[in-house]
């Protein structure tokens, strides 16, 4: 009796350890999202699971205030992933295999010439339809020629993005990272009040 | 020998569980914080945890083109749960205590009369100091006056920011999206691109 008991203990313990492990794949499967997957041509697959990662800012460049042709129509809301933000907080610098995601979104219907309207909690500026994203990919030595980071485009237009982007030419992205912030690891840490003020 | 065999087995499968378990604790603690906590006194502690919920949208209004005192000064960084955001999509209304963050953000340093700045990216608005957050909780039983939801502030000021809050008077918070969002389960859906238009 006590032989069939242990087995029966036994067992039910490897349903519950099995139960476990599969409860644990999710988890697993979200790590997996957050890392820069590159298809055999080298070009960037479509960064998933951002929308958990911490947003740190929102600049605002309305078409109406700049001719109507925004670089980049209109907000762009940016996106790093917590141990990411964690680890700069500490270092001043992000660890290899950073993916910092900006996705645009137009504003939404503009009454004034500035592009803003009025709604009940005052007259600015509020998210119309989602826009486009670029990221940028913190490799040192697949990027060495660009300060160690990468810069794609998956379309500045609505849905559905790109599922791939090649990365762009230096002279389109990556430049303008060199000239104004190759101080602050190439990325633009004095519009993100969680990176450049201090801790709570 | 078996039998010791057997019971070694069974002894190994509940370490093995065990750890499991463990490992799991984290998953828990996450969702403990995501949940409102009140005090004695039916206070609302200051949520934590909202930086790795779904950022949802950023209302801006800035002081500028408000007479220089926006009611929300100035950008409203909006933060829901995921699991709140899936339900929503879902069946078109929050589930019973679903936290909705409303993080404000000043603007930076202005140089014209709009508010807005120059950068590289363009004429714009970019993210100054945190400056508060408001908390809405939907509770039916709770707040069976105000339509389900109870609203809270914890200062409209740079941090550090009040750790607990009063419910407000319903005639500062509740009466206002009573008036406009009680079709979309009192919160402004139609600012929130992920929300409002169809998923992805």
């Amino acid at each position: 009796m006590k032989k069939y008991g242990l087995a029966l203990i036994g067992g039910i313990a490897v349903v519950v350890a099995g139960w476990f492990l599969v409860d644990a794949k999710p988890v697993v499967a979200k790590t997996e999202q957050s890392t820069a997957v590159f298809d055999s041509q080298g070009k960037l697959k479509l960064p998933t699971g951002f929308r958990e990662w911490v947003f740190v800012g929102a600049p605002l460049t309305p078409n109406s205030l700049n001719n109507g042709k925004a670089n980049f129509p209109e907000y762009h809301n940016v996106y790093i992933e917590k141990k990411n933000v964690d680890a700069y907080l500490k270092t001043g610098t992000f660890p290899e295999g950073t993916v910092i995601i900006k996705e645009l979104t137009r504003v939404l219907n503009p009454t004034f010439p500035d592009g803003s309207r009025s709604e009940p909690s005052g007259r600015g500026y509020f998210n119309g339809e989602l826009n486009g994203i670029d990221a940028s990919v913190k490799d040192t030595k697949r990027f060495a020629k660009t300060n160690g980071w990468g810069y794609f485009t998956f379309g500045h237009h609505p849905r559905p993005y790109q599922q791939t982007a090649e990365e762009a030419p230096a002279t389109e992205c990556a430049s303008c990272h060199q000239s104004f912030v190759a101080k602050t690891d190439m990325t633009w840490i004095q519009f993100y009040p969680l990176l450049r003020d201090k801790p709570e």
